[in-house]
């Protein structure tokens, strides 16, 4: 049985970015303060939150400072290194854990502890040191497939698929010599996603299945909740966090094919941007829910009482934010950033639809 | 025609507590940066914005520092001395103006204007110098009445009913010498609020009306919305706003008589303990309405999606929080105070209800 943090308590937070923002909004209106840990001042974060430290995340004796004056820490992405990791859970209680994020932070360790200790439904995968294992496991499976970095990958990025024998080399090559695994191609008719939380207790609660749109492998547009939720994705979600021995919110991503079978691509081992429909669909926010599970809170209603889509404002799209605020059923989020950069996330728009 | 704050302006908040710090979650969420007064260190509001300066409410060079750094400066109470609010409007735009503040922060200039200017109802009153003006008043109107001190009343303080001419010698000596006005005792059978916003353009945009339980003077509970709402308050309002060339989220607080007639008790320039439901009505919430008005912002919508009971947690009610967080249909809202003393709003729990 962990201690109940109380109003007052302070929670650390590893990253300053939008996930961290958003977290400490939530968490200062159950009346906890944050404090937030990052390279750079002034981020959108630290903006909104009691204490800052500023350090690199490898900085052990900065880390040390910080987790030092908080009660419990968390993170808004899960690249934190394993050093870091484990210099902060000395001086604060670490949630999620350790292993969440050893797990999350390689694709090879990730795909393995699914299919093997999870028991849920992954692509064939295959761990390639060389063109020449590529090229080996590529004719088991049939092309095309996809080479992925085992480490640092997000939006598509460290990724490519190859079509032919005759692609391998060049896209191997295009690796610039980083691990990487070699996964089979997953003709899929959409992508989804499940967004759950899991207290100390082992207390679970899953929001109902998401239906995620991709522009340029970049989240675009989120449906909550999907079409055709059976329930087995949560179920999954419950199995994959009970195996980790989970605390906090995590998100598994789907790939689900045109008999309705769900394949997990990956698990984010924090609040997940096909997450953020929550703050306007009637329940318990996943930023809210994040919170409570790290404070060893009860769990909050996880059950929306209105359809959302969540649109992403990627660069540019956040100039419209003058047009966006007269929509009446449209709430606007932004993230405090100065430069609108191509593919930076900006904000987000949740359009509140009918009741469920 | 107003500028229009962009993501990334500075919101100015005179005012460190609960209500400066729900406006500037708001203004977070909305990309704008806050910027505390307030002459206390780790004051609510300061713990959760950016920028904060430390001094007293008196203090012109401190006030005039901090103007110099925001966009637009607003307050959360309405006691602000005349002479600061003068001072913060040379440095930059104040929102509600100075007219607002003058009005409320005197029942005697408020009940002049709302009844001879507004042209709304209000009690018969009396300007009060002395005991015999006030025994004279009484006889004219019939007792029971209320002797109320001009300035700085709140929550029930400087009030005395008086039910015989009796009593009105040591009601008027507990007045202490202040400047006194005498209402007539308004027998009604139940208190409503209206919560309204208008910006710069003279947009007006009302939420329903409210039904206000108090307990020993100090609001209890917000019934959102009334029974009965037919559209008077907010025309009310309108006049009143209107007159005042408002900007911003204003509260009017109306006795209901039991013929339905609404009288208007008084006026809060600002955002409204009996508007908190908002935030959880699946509206725009009156946080960030107030911001978007003082922003040159189009107004949000005003019109809730569900049913809402706010309960204010008073002193040791907030100890109750752990309980209060299990409730599925409660959300809660806690203001990071660290006292819990008798008489002090530590927060309060939205109860979510039926759609409407």
């Amino acid at each position: 049985m962990k201690a109940v943090l109380a109003p007052g308590a302070t929670i650390g937070i590893l990253g300053g970015g939008q996930l961290g923002r958003m977290l400490s909004l939530a968490a200062s209106r159950l009346g906890l303060d944050c404090h937030i840990y990052c390279p750079d001042a002034g981020s959108p974060a630290a903006r909104v939150s009691r204490y800052e430290t500023l350090g690199a995340y490898d900085d052990l004796d900065a880390i040390k400072r910080f987790a030092g004056a908080c009660d419990v820490v968390t993170y808004e992405f899960e690249n934190i290194p394993a050093g870091t990791a484990a210099q902060a859970s000395k001086y604060a209680e670490l949630a999620p854990g350790a292993r969440a994020l050893e797990v999350a932070q390689d694709r090879l360790t990730e795909k393995t502890f699914l299919r093997d200790k999870a028991g849920v439904k992954v692509v064939e995968f295959s761990d390639v040191a060389t063109v020449f294992d590529a090229k080996r496991a590529a004719r088991r499976v049939g092309y095309p497939v996809i080479l992925k970095t085992r480490r640092f990958g997000y939006d598509g990025k460290g990724q490519a698929k190859v079509d032919s024998e005759a692609e391998m080399d060049a896209a191997f090559a295009s690796m610039n010599g980083a691990p990487v695994i070699m996964e089979a191609f997953a003709p899929f008719k959409r992508e989804v996603s499940i967004v759950a939380a899991r207290n100390h207790s082992g207390e679970f609660a899953a929001y109902p299945l998401i239906e995620n749109e991709h522009r340029n492998h970049i989240l675009h547009k989120s449906i909550a909740p999907a079409s055709g939720d059976d329930g087995a994705a949560a179920q999954m979600a419950k199995r994959i966090m009970d195996g980790l021995d989970y605390v906090g919110v995590m998100a598994t991503e789907f790939f689900q094919m045109d008999d309705g079978a769900l394949v997990v691509n990956e698990i984010a081992p924090r609040v997940h941007n096909s997450g953020h429909w929550t703050q306007d669909g009637g329940c318990t926010d996943q930023f809210e829910q994040h919170i409570r599970a790290i404070a060893g809170w009860p769990l909050g209603n996880a059950m929306p009482k209105r359809n959302v889509v969540m649109t992403n404002l990627i660069g540019r799209d956040a100039a419209n934010w003058e047009k966006l605020a007269t929509f009446p059923n449209s709430r606007l989020h932004m993230y405090g950033k100065s430069e609108m950069r191509d593919g930076r996330k900006m904000g987000h728009v949740n359009t509140i639809g009918d009741a469920l």
